[in-house]
């Protein structure tokens, strides 16, 4: 059952353009939605009310006006905190910067205000992004809108709720190992994490300036489409930021699959995947096959080195960034996250620069193995059901630590590979939480990840089912 | 005293292009002089001088028949053996890689043979490039030509000594901390490193990707000019590369320095200078004030964060690229290198990633306090007055460890900044050894400092004056 008449970004933004619905009435409804529930699902940090109400009175004036608005105008959105907003408090879900002021304006922020969307505040998130299960010490675990005892997923917990729930129809979440797909898919949402340097990180807190990524939680692929290009594309703020031409992602969307070729790579992310998530991603592939994929299951040993590789990295950059508050105020992190952090201490400079060494010839390896043949790779994004928050509570018992870190095994290796990849709701695990299949490309494939999804979602209704809120 | 006829690269190019001599001609007085004096100099691997007489032949044959050649046609260099040209085999002055057939030719090579160079062979340097004296335990020490007893400087100390001895033009160094610009002080000609990218790296035996350069050991700063034009811009091969457009570095000589604003600064790079060395860096400025120049002293604190941070970099990267050779055969290295590359592994992961962390702040602020006021920076490019290669025989004695590293002191900064730097000479000691004046300036103005080199050169002998060679 669809939250609301308008239960996409796409379709807000569409009736707002075309004068069917007003952004004022879009943005009540999205802050009636939070104050009736999110005090069960503790999604919001900062709701910013009267700010939405007032830039969603001047987008309906401005259209009243006949101004041309932008591609998301009159849209409510809230994003992570760690998206600065010049003189706002960003938290970035920390003791550390509760009371952080942001000195700028993330550049996709900048982005998102010019195509007209509403920004009503900022959404939980993992204590500086790192965990994938939604715990936070300091503002309390997010919880997901199907059933509150189960994880979130992280570090976007309050992305993933907050979107799944229909408090906003979209939220930007980060993605070092799994940040934006694991929350879309332990809540049944759909998230896009581009290709490394495809969205400027500009005025985002960095976490690992090698795997960090920009992107959204939305309903659908086609809502991803229409906020991709609008983020998307150099700034001359980052100058990591990608030159690449942005193309028009929507135009894309043709729902057509004849002719493309999907892989389904055995070794690695199906090893000890459960029943229930294998089940749903089985019945995902015959929908693939029904819009004319060709689905092929090829092994893969590769993924044991770029595995290896993987962890190395974010820990060493990590530890390098917060070198200094866990020098002088290590007690303020919850006890997970400075367990992790501390291990990158211990990494030696050349095993690191070794690590990083091997991505270049590592993606050229599974490029040429798994992308050149094929158009596609698709896998579970998460190789087991949503877990519980107790189960995975390191706080509370560090027996648990294994099962958070987990949880990213089939997400972290694309931001190894730095590989466009996007994750949709594909079905339900026999405990009613949501299953999730992950889709990568090539480099820049954005389009062709995007169009394959929506090409799934055309089929299937898994991604329009909204959670029973109390 | 000038070496020949035709005493520098452009002289020589110009009198082939104007038909007043033949390439054979230029290339068998290299020749007979290699023949006659490298017994005592040590600055050749491997004479190619077959294969060059060939070149030669066909070079002055297709000028016979008119056809147009390259800027730097007919003119006989050898380079650093560690510029891999396929199927030769590149020492890189070591034991471990004294049969190492190169797979691929260096893309500076390939740019120097179509302008129409001819490739002699290749010239001793320290093992794995990683000494700034010039001694080599495999191939034996390269010996300054101005007097047997003293180091070349290094690493690239065989272009050094080939170059000052009249035995080629021009050699291609590589410069890591000074590689180029010691050598070339040390031996009393034109060494010029040109801005981190600006030069691709294809082919070229890495030690430290973050600080690598290409860049030519020449008479004079015009000799530079032409040779940068041809060996710099965009290669696809190495992603690093800079797509920078190349100017006409030559074009940029006028000569004229009126308005030219250059800062001394005196923090850091003047401490504990010997006072012959600084004897002759005084007169170099008020040859520099002759031309118009304004010249003004300033301190600079910042100096020291930045040298601080230089060291960790290169150790670390170079102790990635030797793991496996360090751990299977650490006997072949020389004990100064092992010792070097050893403190390597010592160093944290997240040590090595802060100090390049503050390459970019560090660089800001450089460009803000000293190049910003003013247009070049201009330093001794060695402290002290050359030493001895004995008072520098690290593996003789661990003792001299100390000196052998502090030669680097003024030149490995601006590896650091990946600022482009020339060296030029400006006077001799009281030994009767060569005096180096460092001239730096923004990312991507080696022509401006080229045109202050050049102009330095034109109210000067330095450069022109030969070794007498027993």
């Amino acid at each position: 059952m669809p939250i609301s008449e308008y239960p996409t970004l796409t379709a807000a933004a569409d009736a707002f353009a075309a004068g069917e619905v007003s952004a004022v009435a879009l943005t009540e409804a999205c802050l009636a939605r939070i104050a009736a529930h999110d005090a069960a699902l503790n999604s919001v940090i900062r709701l910013d009310a009267e700010l939405a109400r007032e830039r969603a009175a001047s987008l309906d004036a401005a259209r009243s006006r006949g101004e041309a608005l932008g591609p998301l105008a009159g849209v409510p959105m809230m994003h992570k905190d760690m998206y600065y907003r010049e003189g706002r408090v960003s938290t970035c879900g920390s003791q550390i910067r509760k009371n952080f002021v942001a000195p700028i304006t993330a550049t996709a922020l900048s982005r998102l205000d010019e195509a007209g969307a509403i920004d009503c505040g900022t959404l939980n998130m993992a204590e500086f992004a790192q965990n994938a299960t939604g715990h936070n010490a300091h503002f309390g675990d997010c919880r997901n809108p199907w059933n509150t005892d189960y994880c979130t997923g992280g570090s976007s917990s309050g992305s993933g709720a907050a979107v799944a729930a229909g408090f906003v129809y979209a939220a930007l979440g980060s993605d070092t190992g799994g940040s934006i797909r694991l929350p879309a898919t332990m809540c049944g949402i759909t998230g896009l994490k581009p290709t490394q340097t495809r969205v400027p990180r500009t005025g985002v807190m960095p976490l690992s300036f090698s795997f960090d990524n920009v992107g959204p939680l939305v309903r659908s692929a086609k809502d991803a489409a229409r906020l991709l290009k609008v983020i998307a594309g150099r700034d001359e703020l980052d100058p990591t930021s990608a030159r690449e031409p942005v193309p028009d992602y929507e135009a894309a969307l043709t729902g057509d699959l004849r002719g493309s070729r999907i892989a389904v790579i055995e070794t690695y992310f199906l090893e000890d995947a459960d029943a229930p998530v294998m089940a749903a991603f089985e019945a995902a592939l015959e929908v693939l096959r029904g819009r004319g994929a060709e689905v092929t299951r090829i092994a893969l040993p590769m993924m044991r080195a770029i595995n290896a590789c993987t962890a190395m990295i974010s820990r060493v950059e990590s530890a390098t960034i917060h070198a200094n508050w866990m020098r002088d105020r290590p007690q303020d992190y919850a006890t997970h996250l400075s367990a992790r952090i501390y291990a990158g201490y211990g990494v030696p400079g050349p095993t690191y620069v070794a690590a990083l060494s091997m991505r270049g010839p590592l993606l050229r390896a599974f490029v040429a193995e798994a992308l050149s043949a094929y158009d596609l790779v698709v896998t579970p994004t998460l190789r087991t059901r949503v877990p519980t928050r107790a189960e995975t509570d390191a706080d509370a018992d560090m027996a648990n630590w294994g099962r958070m870190m987990a949880a990213s095994a089939n997400t972290r290796p694309f931001n190894y590979l730095g590989l466009p990849t996007v994750s949709v709701p594909c079905g339900f695990d026999d405990r009613g939480l949501p299953v999730g299949l992950q889709l990568a490309g090539r480099p820049f494939a954005e389009a062709r990840i995007l169009a394959a999804a929506d090409a799934f979602q055309r089929d299937t209704e898994w991604h329009m089912r909204a959670p029973n809120l109390a």
